[in-house]
């Protein structure tokens, strides 16, 4: 087998055969084949695409390509969410305690944040004491005895997507439905959940800008997951804005609690009451969307969740009572507000840029090795639609100087457009794929 | 400048900048430039194009990535012609002699041959004694003396052209017009000539399938010659079985010299009169076609072709007797005839395939490092439509001994395909592209 004849094949329309999509991945992930014909190829596939079988191999062969989480040690039904990435997007620290305390055991590898997004191991460090590098052991006692761990990645899973999603990132290569999808997949299936939610955002603020493309990418990454043989379902969500109202870490934290205590409603509390529906239905613990919903309400309304969240806390070494005081998390020492310059209906907040003003904070991480201050970042007060006067506070920003605040207000300020006329709301929840 | 943005621009439809050509260009010949980047360029560049004006962008930015001759040092008008590479093409050995013999100037640099294809410096070998690596005094001091000479490149033409072919090669990245088009013409206009003749073969035995193709290759080809001020013409002619009869090294120099004493006739003479017309015409040597075609004629009605290879032979310190005398070129110690195993019209001969049956008699190269017999070869008898019987030669087999002749025989015979009802012969001259 030739690696020039599988692109041109490629180049041409045709399909390629499981085989050949195995020595492909094995080959690029060995070295045997070098990256310039890996991009070449990728290039063809961002034009002649892949169908399902061929999206489903190339998945299958990347997940092969490193170690595999084996949950077997775990009773019971395992669940995970992803997310196609955001800015303020807590999410999995309130869905994820909601059905863990509904019952699904919540066995979870997760990332740290780069650049805008942020990532939810960082989020949880917020709790003092917090470690995300548990050992294995405790790993699988924890979601034993409590159900719900959340760990920062340690096994070697997937290389191949390391290696390939390097190399798409400089090549030009990233949008490709097939490939996005075998990038997701291969490291959801690795991390061995018998079912997985996705959260495909759309809008300026996301990768997927329009609502077709996220509806494309949907239903690949569900039809990819059922024919692994896992049970899947995507909800399509709006990204035109951040996601509910804090960007940071510890105050994001403080959001995702307020949520777990019922105090905070809105697009939020939606979002994980779709997510969670999801999970809760496909795993077979409810009939229907509205007796999931009545019970993930229910987790909030008697204070389940909000538990399940100090014993997830507790179980890696944190101070679960942070949970219950907010104010023993990080604080920032400089506070200010950004008032809005002029009055009239916010008409778009540039989340990509909301997300770029908490890494300017020190929230957020330029490189891999850059260290983060979990105590900074912003909570907006004014969302889109939302009417403001010339003088009120469009946000707050959490500082750590008074330099680093002005800078952040003026950066903010510009993230704000307005409009002298009523702004329609979009909406947020677009569409459930199942 | 960010080579992703530029990739990602050409992947979306964009059209390139002159700047940006140039600084893809010069970084990729510099090495600052990654290769993974530029296979992925190239893949788009496959699917999306270029207009002419990134073409001739490209084409002289490749161009100027080398040394570039200098024909100034010549007087009169240089003219000079390309092959798209063909199996039995003795052209340049005869339409040379015959437009220099018609006062164009000939200052030629030619490759060997590799694969299937043979190169102009390997048959001029055959002569004994000839040196296809003359200094560029001994050059530029025959050309003006006796208006041609032919040698083997030495300057340091065009090496991004050299790096970006041997990455297209690996990354299915060959069959784009624009690509094709650049890597041929900045050679060609590195190359110094005024006027500019290319033979776009078309056919199974080339590049080029379809005479759509070939047609699109050689607009590109004429329409980027001109915009670079060169006076260009190309001839589109058949590749659906050898040129002629000889395919080898000595035995096509035989081939050729026959036609140039006017023994034989058929499409070699008739490629090389068309050639040459474009040649003359372009050159305002002649008015016209027919006035051409009458010139080049006289050229070997006269001998003045014939004199002209000698000379040449002669100026590069080869045996001027043997263009006289072809008994004492290189000969085969074996020679057998491949007689057909049945009868009827030859309906095709699959041109690629006797390349090989040279070169497996050692006439062609497997790699660059080959040393090569110039002896050896294949002489056919009968071409395509053309009726034969069985147990007639189909051809004759030059080789080193009985096993190689043996073998090259069934070779060879497998090449040909037969019709029991007459078939027509094709066209040779499709069109010629001004």
């Amino acid at each position: 087998m030739q690696m020039t004849d599988l692109i041109a094949k490629k180049r041409d329309g045709g399909t390629l055969t499981t085989e050949e999509i195995e020595f492909i991945i094995q080959g690029y992930t060995a070295g045997t084949i070098p990256d310039y014909q890996m991009s070449a190829l990728c290039m063809a596939i961002v034009f002649q695409g892949m169908n399902d079988r061929e999206t489903l191999d190339m998945t299958m062969a990347m997940m092969h390509s490193g170690e595999t989480l084996d949950l077997s040690p775990i009773q019971g039904i395992k669940g995970d969410k992803h997310s196609t990435g955001g800015v303020g997007d807590k999410t999995s620290l309130i869905l994820c305690p909601m059905v863990a305390a509904c019952g699904v055991k919540i066995a979870k590898m997760s990332g740290r944040g780069l650049g805008h997004t942020g990532g939810t191991i960082d989020k949880l460090e917020s709790f003092p004491g917090f470690v995300t590098g548990i050992s294995e052991e405790r790993f699988f006692e924890n979601v034993n005895r409590i159900g719900i761990a959340i760990a920062g990645q340690t096994a070697n899973l997937v290389p191949a997507d390391k290696k390939l999603y390097a190399l798409r990132d400089v090549t030009g290569t990233v949008p490709s439905i097939p490939l996005i999808v075998s990038s997701i997949m291969s490291k959801k299936l690795a991390s061995g959940a018998d079912v997985i939610v996705l959260d495909v955002k759309c809008g300026s603020g996301a990768f997927m800008k329009t609502e077709e493309q996220a509806r494309e990418l949907a239903r690949g990454l569900t039809r990819v997951g059922r024919l692994a043989g896992r049970k899947v379902c995507a909800v399509i969500t709006d990204m035109d804005e951040p996601l509910g109202y804090a960007v940071g870490n510890a105050i994001e934290v403080k959001e995702a609690i307020s949520v777990l205590r019922g105090e905070t409603k809105g697009e939020l509390l939606e979002l994980c009451l779709a997510l969670g529906s999801c999970i809760l239905t496909e795993s077979g613990i409810a009939e229907s969307d509205s007796q999931a919903r009545e019970m993930l309400q229910e987790t909030i309304a008697m204070g389940s969740a909000l538990k399940k969240l100090a014993e997830l806390v507790e179980g890696q070494y944190g101070d679960p009572a942070a949970v219950y005081d907010t104010s023993l998390l990080p604080a920032a020492p400089v506070t200010i507000e950004v008032e809005s310059e002029q009055a009239g209906y916010v008409r778009h907040i540039e989340a990509e840029q909301v997300g770029l003003v908490s890494m300017h904070l020190g929230g957020g991480r330029a490189t891999k090795e850059s260290t983060i201050d979990l105590s900074v970042g912003l909570e907006l007060h004014k969302k889109v639609a939302d009417h403001v006067e010339a003088g009120e506070s469009l946000a707050t920003i959490y500082a750590p100087n008074e330099q680093k605040a002005a800078e952040a207000a003026a950066l903010l300020r510009r993230c704000y457009t307005f409009s002298d006329t009523p702004v329609e709301k979009p909406k947020f929840i677009k569409d459930i794929i199942r």
